[in-house]
């Protein structure tokens, strides 16, 4: 069944996901707050400064309009930074009850907000009212948009509590090479989704600092043995952390160079300081934030997280990275 | 404390086994079948064949005389092929039955008995009479030979059934850059350390064909998942495929270039017939017989294995690898 959707952020993941969707049929609006992408959307149906080779769909309208992306949506796909969500969820509240829509409200963020460390769909279930969304869906899984953007088989998870509202996301997105499951555990797909961020910014450290394939693989297996404890801990299902959003998630933001968590890490690892990784990444960097969040989660849990804390002393306490790392994996050997 | 300890076989990983023990402090015997290579380990202290730019040190004495090499050891280390394995280890036991020794007992290979389909350790069990060994120990995770050799930090598991015997193991081998953690699940290590062969093949194939990260990501996830299931039907503890002989050995053998069975997967999927693979690798490609091992063990057990059939195809029923692959990764999406 075609159906109205709004994509609520053109960056790389929000574009690249429009893009499937109209692709698939469906009628698709994209909104984002800078009026040049937008004129460049539309006319030259390109998006240069988030993926310079790609060519969009002629079909993809896009507008700086909140109110006219949302028109008779069906269903709504939140893209945008983890730290402009509550924001930008507010306003979309806001115009879902002007004009009494009920709309699938479906996230591709991968962080937790700084301050509260509430999860995307927790933030989405107060902004927006219930009469406004006929159920929340985390879309999340091992995905680079280059590669999906050049129709590389990616699979996939759709998580919701209720599963009928997974299946719907799973079927607007599926296609040959964009493959979707389903999953019922949404705290354990967004908390992997966002943790695993802080894991890749440890695997880029050991990179830059010239640690080889065994050191990286060892902390990626302990990195996701401490993100899964403080998930079960705040009620994930621990299997949720072997699936596509888990151990899947981790070991492509781990290895791949499209990651940008990993290549900051990398940097950092190299020596260069945080501000200069910042400035010269231009986009996003979600481990940051998320390092600090499940840093103050893990004390409040008490959830032991040397990982987690390693980094976290590198990035807000000043620590030297080349002596929080090599503590870190000179830490006694002992039972698994 | 010194302790004497015999390595059988001088491959990459049994010769660097046994330089960490000697650099640890023991005193190290190695046997190798082959007059040559142990005249190159005593006298120039290389083993070109494996590790060409590695020198050993010079306290590890080689000898092709297997008595010798076992006299007065307090540890056997068992370093050579799985189809090599029950061959050996019957020899071993005809010279501990001889001097009266009872030596712990451990191996480092990756692999099943073809045809059996048994654990190394179950081949120890049965060729060592009870009298002749103090404990059997699985040393596994995710470790290249050429990284240790460098002092790379290397994160591995010592297994065995009782742990005091895991723990010997485990201050044997344990210094500042090889760090060994103990388990007590060897039935999970040792299927874990045999099935990743499997899964790598497939990563490898998928590069071969020129599919990209997510790709692999997805594939080393289902991967993951499939060959727990298959474990847990044999004994295992499903947390052990979390561990490091679990998803860590299977990160490091998928995405890193030092890994045979990725290797040979790579040039499968770029079109090589698999008799040039095998006889191009000049090393054993264990992964090989263990996708029958384990292919002919789901079969028996009725476990769901669509990776481990798919490769099963390719390399016994000549199923072409791109349609095997495609057919694959096109699998309907459903629950995770």
């Amino acid at each position: 069944m075609r159906e109205k959707v709004a994509v609520i952020g053109a960056g790389s993941w929000g574009s690249v996901l429009a893009n499937i969707l109209v692709m698939n049929g469906h009628q698709v609006h994209i909104w984002s707050r800078r009026k040049e992408q937008i004129e460049e959307l539309n006319e030259k149906h390109t998006n240069h400064h988030y993926l310079p080779d790609f060519t969009y769909d002629k079909r993809l309208v896009a507008s700086d309009r909140m109110d006219e992306v949302l028109t008779d949506a069906t269903t709504v796909l939140l893209a945008v930074p983890t730290k402009a969500m509550r924001t930008v969820v507010a306003d979309v509240a806001h115009f879902l009850n002007d004009k009494q829509l009920k709309p699938v409200i479906v996230h591709a963020s991968k962080g937790l907000e700084l301050g509260t460390h509430k999860r995307i769909s927790e933030i989405i279930e107060e902004e927006v009212a219930q009469e406004n969304r006929a159920g929340v869906v985390a879309l999340s899984g091992p995905s680079h948009a280059e590669e999906v953007a050049k129709k590389d088989i990616t699979l996939v998870t759709a998580a919701a509590v209720d599963l009928k509202d997974a299946k719907k996301v799973q079927h607007l997105f599926m296609n040959n090479y964009f493959r979707v499951y389903t999953n019922t555990d949404i705290i354990g797909v967004e908390l992997g989704a966002a943790f695993k961020n802080i894991i890749a910014l440890g695997a880029g450290a050991l990179h830059g600092l010239g640690y080889g394939d065994d050191a990286k693989a060892a902390l990626m297996t302990r990195g996701l043995a401490e993100i899964a404890r403080l998930g079960i801990a705040l009620g994930a299902d621990p299997l949720t952390f072997i699936g596509l959003s888990g151990v899947g998630d981790l070991i492509v933001t781990c290895t791949s160079v499209h990651s940008r968590n990993w290549r900051a890490g990398d940097q950092l690892g190299q020596g260069e300081a945080l501000s200069d990784v910042i400035q010269n990444m231009g986009m996003v960097i979600e481990g940051l934030s998320t390092t600090k969040a499940a840093y103050e989660l893990a004390m409040q849990q008490k959830i032991d997280m040397p990982i987690t804390t390693a980094i976290y002393q590198v990035l807000y306490e000043g620590k030297n990275i080349k002596q929080a790392i090599s503590d870190l994996m000179q830490r006694e050997g002992r039972s698994e």
